[in-house]
């Protein structure tokens, strides 16, 4: 077998066979396959597609290209849910706390924040004491204890997946449906869970810009999850506002925290009930509709808080943070953002919110990057509100005083102020199952 | 400027800027360009392709990432015959000798052969002695006194060319029009001739496998040569049988003499009388249909055989060899290739031949690779031709008797047989100017 005939096979519009997409994956993760054969083809499966079944042969040939973890000695059903990437999404936190509050096992391997978007494990980190690094024993037996727990990824989850990435990164070939769901894919997989709930993203702040190209990339994860024999469902969510009005680490774990205590933005609760409803269902608890109720019930008589409380102690956190959220560390310096026009806030382009937020220090422009936990921003108004001459549409909060001027500027040059307001979008699209 | 966003900008379908394209084939030639990203680009080239004002572009980019040659000391026009490659093409030892016979300036770069098709140099090398390597002011002096001299490529002509045709060769990349034709022009540009003749081949044994895609790329380096203010024409000829009947590099040399002297093949002379003719009307010579009766006058009267061995003799060659051929040194082993079917050859893959005569010893599979210069062979039929059950069609030649099963094996599966005579294609399909 050769790499040239494979690129080329793609090239011209051929289906790759499964013995060909090991023979790719497998070069890539041993470095027999050089870079510039892996890009040609990258490029040719950009413009040729590939079929669901190449699809899921690239997925299972991510997920086999380093370890597995073993979950065997986990007592009973794991949920899983994955967000593809947003602005302000804290809601692996709310969701993962509901959904163990009802003895549901929620073992979640996460990632840190890169660029606008940002990581479940920075925001936890934000949490003095909490360690994402725990053994994977450790892991085990938190998860059968409590039944929650978050960690970052270790050992060689789908190097094969990293090193892709990274060359597609610099090659104008991210952007491929089959290449984002292969890549997504091949880590859920490798890690295991029973049930998958994906939170994929539509608008300007996710990978995916139109809802139609959202529901395609979902159907198309939700077939290979099937195909994996998995018990998998797809909800598309708006990313054309930020998520709840906190973007920042500890800012957005102070966030969630309110939404356990029951008084969380309403957006953002919103989106977590589906979210949560949906992975106790597929968990056997009843109808979405049925497990919406029991996610209110928890928050509602303060056992998912509990859970939480229970988590971060588990790990090391320090749970006084969380009982009292002014307990968290205050950035520095504050820098009020004020709105020169009257009007409705009609659009707000999230991407470059996370992008503000980074310019703040609350995010990474490279891995190893370090990250101010105390920095972000909350937001006063968003898209649909309206504001006056003068008012303030945000706070912005910095360790480093020179960083308001840049993303006061980033933030305003992407809040379009109109006169009339703006038709309201759904918050959740549709569900993919 | 980044290379991801020249890559992506051409992978959504834009025209690249003349800074763009400079950028990369400058970065190609320091290496500040990594090869992932040039392989990425040139896939994205080849599904989006180029406006002639890019091609432009890139053709200028790549004849300026090297050495370009001086032959401001040459006295006269010179004219230079381009072939886009071919099996059995030996036309530039015969065009080249009618042509400087006429005092026209033939001052020829040639390159060696890879995989099926043959190159000048090698052929020339047949000749015991001949030295394709002398230097550049002997090279101009034997221009300035016999009209005549035909070199292998020295110094650092298109650097760039010969590392992107590298990464093109192992991607994919290679059959896309806008790259072939920067990458023939670029290195035409850079050895500056007045007039150009191209000699696009088209058919089983050449880049071009339609007439139509042939006569596009035709029009494209005949624009780019315009565009850089050469005269300049393309003549489309046939490539889907050998030209005339030897293949192989003594074999060849043998045929140009004979051709030479008058009785060389009808279809070898024809191909050769048009490209000279070309050249002459191009040199200001008259018009092609005068010039034509110029170079069977050259061939009439020996002044064109007596300019070859002027040449041969000026770069060192044995110049007995050219007056009689019979004293070229003959391979060890013969051995004929008999026809087993009874009908006419409707059909002969060209490119099939190249490798049969590859098998044999005659060319390269790798860039270093010896060659056996008395391998090769001698056609007896081509297509068109009736050949009787048990009738020799072929003689191969070689000093590797174990090659022989191969090579007729090769050959005769690329040689199809039919009962009716075959439709007869054209010599010469067009000219574009």
């Amino acid at each position: 077998m050769r790499m040239y005939d494979i690129i080329k096979k793609k090239r011209d519009g051929g289906e790759l066979s499964t013995e060909e997409i090991r023979y790719f994956i497998n070069g890539v993760t041993d470095g027999s396959v050089p870079d510039y054969q892996a890009a040609a083809l990258c490029m040719a499966i950009y413009f040729k597609r590939m079929s669901v079944r190449e699809t899921c042969d690239l997925t299972y040939a991510v997920r086999d290209s380093g370890d597995t973890l073993d979950f065997s000695a986990v007592n009973g059903l794991r949920v899983d849910k994955h967000s593809t990437g947003g602005v302000g999404d804290k809601t692996s936190l709310v969701v993962g706390a509901v959904v163990a509050s009802f003895g549901v096992k929620v073992a979640k391997i996460s990632g840190r924040g890169l660029g606008h978007t940002g990581g479940t494990i920075d925001k936890l980190e934000a949490i003095e004491g909490f360690n994402t690094a725990i053994p994977h024993v450790d892991f085990i037996r938190q998860v059968n204890e409590i039944g929650f727990a978050i960690v970052g990824q270790s050992g060689e989850l789908t190097p094969a997946d990293k090193k892709l990435y990274a060359l597609r990164d610099v090659t104008a070939t991210v952007d491929s449906m089959p290449l984002i769901a292969a890549s997504i894919m091949g880590k859920k997989l490798a890690v295991g869970d029973d049930c998958i709930v994906l939170d994929v993203k539509t608008g300007s702040g996710s990978f995916m810009k139109t809802v139609e190209d959202s529901v395609a990339l979902a159907r198309l994860m939700v077939d290979i999850g099937k195909n994996a024999g998995k018990k998998i469902v797809a909800l598309i969510t708006d990313m054309d506002r930020p998520l709840g009005y906190a973007i920042g680490n500890s800012l957005e774990v102070i966030e969630a925290v309110d939404t356990l205590k029951g008084h969380g933005p309403e957006d953002f609760t919103e989106v977590c009930t589906y979210l949560a409803a949906h992975m106790l269902s597929l968990a056997g608890k009843g109808s979405v509709d049925d497990c919406k109720k029991l996610v209110a019930q928890s928050i509602a008589d303060g056992s998912a808080f509990e859970k939480l409380k229970q988590m971060v102690k588990a790990q090391g956190g320090d749970v006084k943070l969380i009982d009292d959220t002014a307990n968290f560390k205050k950035a520095n310096y504050s820098h009020k953002v004020i709105c020169a026009n009257r009007g409705y806030i009609c659009k707000s382009d999230t991407e470059a919110y996370g992008l503000a937020s980074l310019a703040l220090g609350a995010g990474r422009n490279a891995l190893g990057d370090k990250i101010d936990y105390s920095a972000g921003i909350i937001l006063n108004k968003k898209t649909g509100d309206f504001v006056e001459e003068g008012e303030e549409i945000a706070t912005l909060y910095s360790n480093d005083k020179s960083s308001f001027e840049r993303a006061e500027k980033i933030l305003l040059s992407a809040t379009e102020i109109k006169d009339s307001k703006p038709e309201e979008e759904p918050l959740i699209y549709c569900t993919v199952e």
